[in-house]
């Protein structure tokens, strides 16, 4: 599979001009209707647009879904509720094994951390945010900017908060900051989870590939006062599955895309953060691996922090090939020229931007010197470890809530309080053997990476060895949800009172962690972000604002159609079957059929359309996102990208780049006929 | 630890033209004697290379040694008597933890797979390889030149086959072809190893880093018909430490550089080997660290292999962060261009050479496409799996030796095969765990790198998971030498009889295999090593001969200095002591002292110099190579190189790369003080 994306290369040029047929992650406040309409024959409007806004959910756990039912019912993947049913699970109880499925109203379970958000309005408040970092440089831009974000959250939700969540959401790398104001539910359960080996059938190898046979889906339902929320907003369920070349659209997050960077920022993605992150992320991977392999109980706890690691693994691994690929910079670079050109032969345009791209050429030298010991100190610190991420929100939320809210960490705003709270203080279990294999690598690589010899492992490991401090530090009383409201509520008082190992060794190291994220700050994020709001202003300037910003994990819109794609002589059709399926099984992990689906063979119609292909430009934090067609009712739950779509992280190809969906005539079929679940059947197609 | 290696790049380009000062690893029949002398002000001469080479070893399994007394005693490395230690040790009695002592000669202990060779004469054999691939291209090229080498070995060691083996070198990428002649010892016994935990303080977090406080060394003896061989010719045993700035020279067969590649190869060894090689390493490292905590048998089982995996991780780790600073191979691509530019103002040489550059640029697209494929079925196939190794050996060399000898694989050419067989009979230990770990391991890399849906998973794995297969596999009974002879005697016949379920796997496989290696000679070695020949040419055309060729694992000679080095404004200097050691030590892995050594601590003088910094130019293979004075004397036992020499594998940087040794005083003084050994020492000094 490698060098498969090289035909991607061709594309990037074009980018930082137009978008192409199909391309784009469109807000809902810049789509272009009137391009898509004539495009794709379709007769959309404003009411449209509003109607799947509305029905469009955003999950806190970083993934998209939408309301399918007048009873808040919601629907996502399978693999948006991994945690949530791994969270539920006990040894006796395996809901990712056997899957989930709540037989009354009472039996749906809160999934632990969840908060669902649909976004009601969106306001432009990008004077104030330029405002507030004019003149400003390194760490005081940095502060500035956070400081006004905050701020506006803060008024913006007055005396709502319990039921809202205002957000600001940096867009085209600073070309435009807006407001965006979400109906919040922080109350959501798990009404339905199929079998895992079922969602996720053919496993790690089958992943970004299509053909594919996984029926990837799950359903929530959004409550509020112990109660079902009434949802007259919401998408059609239409069990039908749509035509070849039919007109489809994607609403989703899209969690993050690098399209409009620099190609020297590329150069540093290429040549030191992927590939240092994909040798991390193989190792650790390598020991769960083996820990799974160990006892079944040891599987069923690391089981879905494996297929993590794995599904990043993978994307990362395809996103690297595509920048391996040396003409795919190379025309990136002359892009930025041609940009920069366009800018110097303007003296308007000179006197106001200068030249941006050598400011974040230069940064690059400060970013390879700080990415080790910002990573490994700050933003990867545990390495996944539950009890070191509680302590740390803990101990810094200690801190940093006693302070003015304009010095604070930005995480830990005013208006970011709430969902801090819930994520710690949600019943959520913890596995010991686990914290201590996560721990252990955490520090080994600290020591590798940082060297045994650098200032910080005085602090951060001493004359320990990473093999005793992390098991000293697993046997910490943070995985109860009392001990932590208890330390939560108690502030910095209570805090340093603790002798819990995990809470002191995080009061001891935090001095350190904190150094080395405020010189990335300075150093790399302050002048990173001041050059990209002037690269931005220069794109608009030049290439005006029909365009869509890089994906931020808020809410989008994407056109597009049902298609399959040819590669190298070879065409992938549209659409796989149930018989598919069958016929892909082998007995053998992870190509095993649950034994409901053995049973189930003759009952099912062979020919039910399964997943789905279709050329919209779709990235990770789009799982989950309704499949809608021109009607705006919900067809499928997008839960993949092709191989190819792996380079969409820097470029769209509309040749080969493809979204992959499960279709609700599949999950139709299939709750009726495998799971004999006629309650769903009836809500979901009831009107 | 990141982009330490951006300094080296200024040093690429002055490679194609001639070396710097210290810079080289020389063959002895091109030592450039008079620059040597005149530089370091020695007096170095005919007699005195002569006698060096007679005392210089090479041993089998991939390391350097030398002879160091009258009676057959030989320095090398510890960690190149590793897998004999491992080999040796049980689950009672582990050699690794506890080092090995013979107390008698009859205790001394034949380490398994080991053999011994000293160069004994070089003879040009390149018109006539030459001559055998003229106007051959592809496949027919590689067999032509194989042949002919296999021929010329056969012939030339005629008759004297139990004592000698002859091996035709290929120097500067088919520049020249030399017949070597080595003098083998193929009963090779272990005399005394240390503690690992002493010969590799600080573990993999000190490696190759400098100052350093590891007593790497080992002493094996060379035996022929059951006694000792006596060897008149041996380094002159010199406990007294050098001085700084004291001329030293390396005598030993450093393994592998590319600093005659183009940057083409680079640019693929960048883009795609080197990342999915520590992509590879590090998820088996991972799963081997994760074995080892399982049991103390786990442990001790794998540590071998773990170390060799995190070795050569940390290695390659070095070279990919050389090849990733973008000047680097810039300055690579200049220099090709200049010395093509000179054979094309030349009307003479560019009709004889062509455009080899454009040849080897256009090999790369057909490397890229059989990398994975290639690596996974024939390269690494079974990646460290004895069992699987064993069975391919077996059964290839049924097939082969069935054959007439030009149309041999080349492992099995009649002059390779004593020592195959040898590697094949020799008794060691098979971990039936371990095996399944690294079957496993690879099966599930071969189909994740393949494809679940690639062609050669029907033969490689069928409906079986990675999982179940493995099982299988590792029940083979070829752990036993007794099995594994039968085989090998009985030929192809008895192979194919065998129900051995890795001999039946490997009939089975092997065609598959097989082909995909004639894809790749075809297609990438053939048009590669034709357009090597050429650019060979160039350079000896435009630049002459005073050079010296990329290493082949063939005896070199290096010269340099004592030296520390000067680092961003950080001054390593060129000595450590065994007081250092001291300080060092924390009682916790890696860096715990072994109990002899806590006792020792007051008899030992704590300002022996213990570990040398040389700025000679060396790699992987030097290791076990003497340091030797101006006399000729040994004065230590090269056993690393510094983290800066890790780019050495593309350039030689004079001012950071250096390599690292044990000193004779302090192995000296540790023998005498820590073990009690005096036997050696006295048979060390006696003269």
């Amino acid at each position: 599979m490698r060098h498969l994306l090289a035909a991607a290369s061709v594309f990037a040029l074009g980018l930082a001009t137009t978008a192409h047929a199909d391309e784009g992650m469109w807000t809902f406040d810049n789509f272009p209707i009137a391009k898509v309409n004539r495009t794709l024959g379709t007769h959309i409007d404003q009411a449209w647009l509003d109607h799947v806004r509305g029905a469009a959910v955003r999950l806190s756990t970083g993934c998209s879904a939408s309301v399918v039912t007048g009873e808040g019912l919601v629907l996502t993947n399978h693999h948006c509720v991994r945690d949530c049913a791994q969270d539920l699970s006990t040894a006796q109880t395996d809901y990712i094994k056997d899957g989930f499925s709540a037989a009354r109203r009472e039996e749906e379970r809160l999934c632990p951390g969840m908060q669902a958000e649909i976004l009601t309005s969106i306001s432009d408040v990008t004077p104030k945010v330029l405002a507030a970092g004019a003149g400003k440089t390194g760490l005081d831009f940095v502060k500035a900017t956070d400081a006004v974000a905050s701020e506006i959250e803060k008024s913006a939700c007055a005396g709502k908060e319990a039921q809202y969540r205002c957000q600001v959401i940096n867009l085209y790398q600073g070309g435009q900051y807006k407001l965006y104001t979400y109906r919040k539910y922080s109350d959501v359960r798990l009404v339905f989870a199929p079998e895992e080996q079922m969602a996720f059938f053919g496993g790690d190898p089958d992943n970004f590939n299509f053909p594919r046979y996984d029926i990837d889906f799950s359903f929530v339902r959004l409550y509020e006062n112990g109660k079902p929320v009434a949802t007259p907003e919401h998408l059609v369920w239409n069990p039908a599955p749509p035509r070849a070349g039919e007109p489809v659209f994607v609403a989703g997050n899209p969690g993050s895309t690098d399209r409009l960077l620099t190609a020297d920022q590329l150069e540093t993605l290429r040549d030191l953060s992927l590939p240092e992150t994909l040798i991390q992320y193989s190792e650790l991977r390598g020991r769960l691996i083996r820990f799974g392999e160990e006892s079944p109980e040891h599987r069923r706890t690391a089981e879905t922090r494996l297929f993590g690691i794995e599904n990043s693994f993978k994307a990362l691994h395809g996103e690297e090939q595509t920048l391996a690929d040396p003409p795919f910079i190379e025309a990136k670079r002359r892009a930025d020229a041609q940009l920069r050109a366009r800018v110097l032969a303007n003296p308007r345009l000179k006197a106001e931007i200068g030249d941006p791209w050598a400011e974040v050429a230069k940064t690059q030298a400060d970013q390879a010197a700080l990415y080790l010991p910002y990573t490994f100190t700050e933003s990867r610190a545990g390495y996944g470890s539950r009890l070191f991420s509680y302590a740390r929100t803990i101990v810094r939320g200690a801190v940093e809530r006693a302070k003015p809210a304009g010095d604070r960490l930005p995480e830990f705003a005013e208006s970011r309080l709430p969902l801090v709270q819930k994520n710690l203080l949600d019943d959520k279990p913890v596995y010991r053997d686990l914290e201590q294999l996560q721990l252990e690598f955490w520090l080994t690589k600290l020591r590798e990476n940082l060297t045994a010899d650098a200032p910080e492992m005085r602090t951060f490991l001493g004359k320990d060895s990473p093999e005793q401090l992390s098991e000293r530090l697993a046997a910490s009383r943070l995985g109860d949800a009392a001990v932590r409201r208890q330390l939560w509520e108690g502030g910095l008082k209570a805090v340093q009172a603790s002798d819990d190992p995990m809470i002191r060794y995080v009061l001891a190291t935090d001095p350190a962690a904190r150094e080395i994220r405020r010189q990335w700050e300075a150093r790399v994020v302050g002048p990173t972000s001041r050059a990209e709001q002037r690269i931005a202003k220069a794109r608009f300037a030049v290439f005006g604002s029909n365009t869509y910003p890089d994906a931020t994990f808020s809410l989008r819109l994407s056109y597009g159609k049902v298609a399959g794609w040819t590669y190298r002589g070879q065409t992938a059709p549209p659409f796989t079957y149930f018989k598919g399926l069958y016929e892909r099984a082998t007995g053998q992990y992870p190509f095993e059929l649950a034994p409901k689906w053995v049973a189930a063979q003759s009952k099912l119609n062979p020919n039910t359309v399964f997943d789905i292909s279709t050329d919209n430009d779709i990235i990770g934090g789009n799982s989950g996102s309704p499949l809608i067609n021109a009607q705006g009712q919900v067809i499928g739950a997008i839960f993949d990208g092709n191989i190819h779509s792996l380079g969409g992280a820097y470029a769209f190809d509309p040749a080969v780049n493809r979204s992959v969906a499960v279709s609700t005539a599949a999950i139709t079929e299939a709750l009726d006929k495998v799971w004999g679940n006629r309650a769903l059947v009836a809500e979901l197609t009831s009107k």
